[in-house]
């Protein structure tokens, strides 16, 4: 790859992975989670590339919205970050918590705070946090807006069937709030914490308008297009750093060691990965390995960043 | 920090980082582990940087050597993985524990396969296969071989006292490695395993010669000076990723959040970070916080990557 | 004690245990769980034997009404056992839990099925099976009138303020109802099972009235009086077992070693023991050990079996 | 059953319980645990009940001997309470585990005390106790001695091959004891406890002298027969007791409620059941059901017990 970081260079790259991918596409499992996702066409795949510069790169499915589901912790996160900044802390660890997505293990033993803020535990705390005493309505207004303002796109949409699938099919989220709830680790009520928490998992946005909302946290929390600062150079970086180590639950060190990148899955089959300074990738296959992150998209990202040469390592 | 990186620089910077250390290097616990160790002085404190081109700063006690103890793991892990690569996972995991150092939670779940090559499971299987069939005092000799390669000093020596000392309170070790074997997880016979542990963990290094030895991680594996290669791109890659996700046990993620550099601890108190692409550190205070790290160390690494904006994100 | 048996000697014995008890009575912690609990005084000891041909020698506040709490548990065994008998335990198992009552230990990795009737998730699933599609009210009213008819006594009430404090105070609860109901082991909503489970726990009755409604498990069944038959020889003897393995939680087997009685506690501070062929006892001292059982009310059931060589091994 | 208790009727009891079960006894499965009881013969069933009396009936392979592995730990656990009774209990603890018989999990969060003396790491510990300071073979000596004497019959030996494949294929319980010396929990080497214990283990006997030597805790310590005192009533209790929560690892409490009487296992397919005031049980089937225990073996004594109405409760 002699061209790197060109504009025909990443093109072809991605042309080349969306064709490989395509091939391999029905592996792994759609989630049957919740049911309004168990449908979608396990064949979908979509890649996007967004440069510092802003020039984005796109192949396959990039125009059609997916559900970003648990990529949306990265955005409560921001938010919360800007909000009460360092001493969010206080409310949610930074460790992966060697277990999957909606695991209780650390819980009781850790007397109700969360390993990190991207297992539920820790995002319902993060939403919790950012509810801050206004009504679920407002809260999921302002987190669309906030999505909409890092994509520069105002058809970012909030898909309320999903979000309605899905706080029927939420009993575990329940448990993990009651649970908290009765150690005092969250302070709102359970029913709202869990509405704003249903309805940020649902927001749909397509490949382009994620890599292009990614492109603060490859900038050290400014959209180096607009120069519009959105969250702290330090708020930026630690939200790299827990992409890096609980991004992908508990596939994220093998992530780490196979690709190098910061990133965060959703169970819709989404990834976000950042390389840091240089660019934001997102891409979208639904079949699902073992622990809940996209398969097919995985070794897309590790494709892209082997031919790149992109590793923060 | 207008001289970032120059000589003058990073040598005014860690002089400064010496004395506030100083001042609050009695903070911590020395370990009680090994009998040997705990007569450490707490207020040692020593620090070296080497940067790419050779060049060398230090300061404090830097050419006193401190027992490497579990930093000994990167050593060994290289070995592996220039032995056998990547089939090295599939005896070891990849997955932060979310417990400490000799936890023996997973153990049963996963069925002796350790979480990753830096707790101590998973080291004393790197150390199983680094044995190779080979009697225990030839594999002691090759590690303390490639550590002297490395850190181009011959005077790198192995402390049989705190060796012996080890192995005599090393019961948890024992229980591990048995249990290990009861899943057949190891070849080795578990005294011979330990014999090798234990003379790894008793390694005793300066700092110069601790961040001369860490060099070839923050160059893809190639001593940046002498331009030999000891390990691939690849495998430095992936050590600096498990160093990011498990160098310092359940304390991990939180240290990449402030720092943002891989690292790896020993109970010693000295610790090694790397600057992926610029340097190497190394640090010494005997002090530890409670997941067994060096308390004073970690602040130093932390007050010397946020004036050098040294970071991977 | 040469009168073992006859009525002298039992009541010569209880009042000398009460005299006793009262001078420890401070012992312990009265539940901090349920605010309206928290206020009991801890100086209150009231105890009760009733034989099989009725006779009753009781002692201390024997006759005020305490909240039986868990040892409902009891009670609503029996009706869901005279329901669906041993498909029972097709939906909660019959081994110690090894935990705290609340624990959510277990749950998980046994896929939502609680360990036994007598850990709150296992009482939680018995209370679901006896809703049986009933309404909350017309379940809470069958327990009643089942404890009434018990008890010969038309004064056992319900504490609504205390199922209310219940219910506020019973997050841990609706996290172990929302849990398994992610894993559909209960198949009403969660709301309607733990109005009935808060109900329960808050009926109150006297340390006579106690006594009399265990009788029939120290019988076989039936009441030795009546002659009436609540529930089969076979339910009688298993749910003894129960009491006997999981009755006092984690504190269990202990019992089962220095007394040799199957027991029933709850957070109250009562205690309900079997001698089976020959009594029912009830005990209630508010002040708890680490177990949460009632510890002066433990040492007085100790003392009365001892001297009455009560024991069934 | 009109017979119930008289010779005839025990008789014809199990020699029709013997017929059934030949029919059914390839169900479980032999252990694999150890090769040289690996080779057993799943078709075996004896039966042996003594009566208080002495009077004895059998059926089946009741005079071959069968290696009985587990139950081994009812005996030295005899000795144990004969030498510093009350005091064991602050080495071992006497609730159930909720794990299985070699389980690790407690032994970490309970800083190295077993949960009772019938798991593997609760009766390494018995062993460390009752070797006080001898050498391995005078302790081994002295338990083979009990036992003899117990069942009365010199012709119980130790077979020196099975407690050869014990100690080869023994590596998780190295494990477990190196674990409790990390935590100071055994007071001699490993090597020495798990030579006795592997011994112990390896004693064989027929389901006659099983039952003979069982005799003692139906009858409160004493030998009915010859009026021998060997251990306390109240030691004979608390086994009976921790036989009752425990004798069958986490099948304990399902057993409990299914037959009601106090029991041990072995992996050899031994089980030894205690019908207190009345009958010592033998019974073995070399099938395991999923805790380790005899599959056929639990539902002949389930039997029986029925048929003669034999239950505490």
């Amino acid at each position: 790859m002699n061209e790197r970081g060109n504009q025909t260079g990443v093109q072809g790259l991605i042309d080349r992975i969306h064709a490989e991918s395509r091939k391999i596409c029905n592996r792994g499992e759609v989630t049957s989670y919740i049911s309004e996702l168990s449908s979608v066409d396990i064949s979908k795949f979509g890649m996007a590339v967004c440069e510092l510069d802003g020039n984005m790169f796109a192949a396959g499915d990039s125009d059609e919205r997916l559900s970003i589901q648990s990529i949306s912790k990265i955005f409560t996160l921001e938010i919360a970050l800007k909000l009460i900044g360092d001493r969010l802390w206080d409310h949610v660890g930074r460790e992966a918590s060697g277990y999957s997505f909606d695991s209780i293990e650390h819980l009781q033993s850790e007397c109700g705070i969360p390993r990190n803020p991207f297992v539920n535990a820790g995002a319902l705390v993060v939403t919790d946090t950012i509810l801050q005493g206004r009504i679920a309505q407002d809260c999921i207004g302002g987190i669309l807006s906030h999505v909409r303002n890092l994509s520069r796109s105002d058809d970012v949409t909030i898909d309320r069937v999903v979000a309605r699938s899905e706080i029927e099919s939420g009993s575990m989220n329940f448990a993990i709030s009651h649970f908290m709830k009765s150690f005092n680790r969250v302070r709102h009520d359970v029913d709202e914490i869990l509405n704003v928490y249903s309805h940020q998992c649902a927001i749909r946005m397509t490949c382009r308008e994620l890599a292009r909302a990614g492109l603060i946290l490859a900038n050290g929390g400014k959209d180096p297009v607009t120069d519009e600062r959105f969250i702290s150079r330090k708020a930026a970086r630690q939200i790299n750093a827990l992409m890096m180590t609980c991004g992908q639950y508990d596939g994220s060190g093998t992530f780490a060691c196979r690709v190098g990148l910061p990133s965060k899955s959703g169970i819709g089959g989404g990834i976000l990965a950042i390389v840091p300074g240089k660019a934001s990738i997102a891409v979208w296959s639904p079949g699902l390995n073992g622990h809940g992150n996209s398969l097919v998209g995985s070794l897309a990202i590790e494709e892209l960043a082997r031919a790149m040469d992109w590793s923060v390592y």
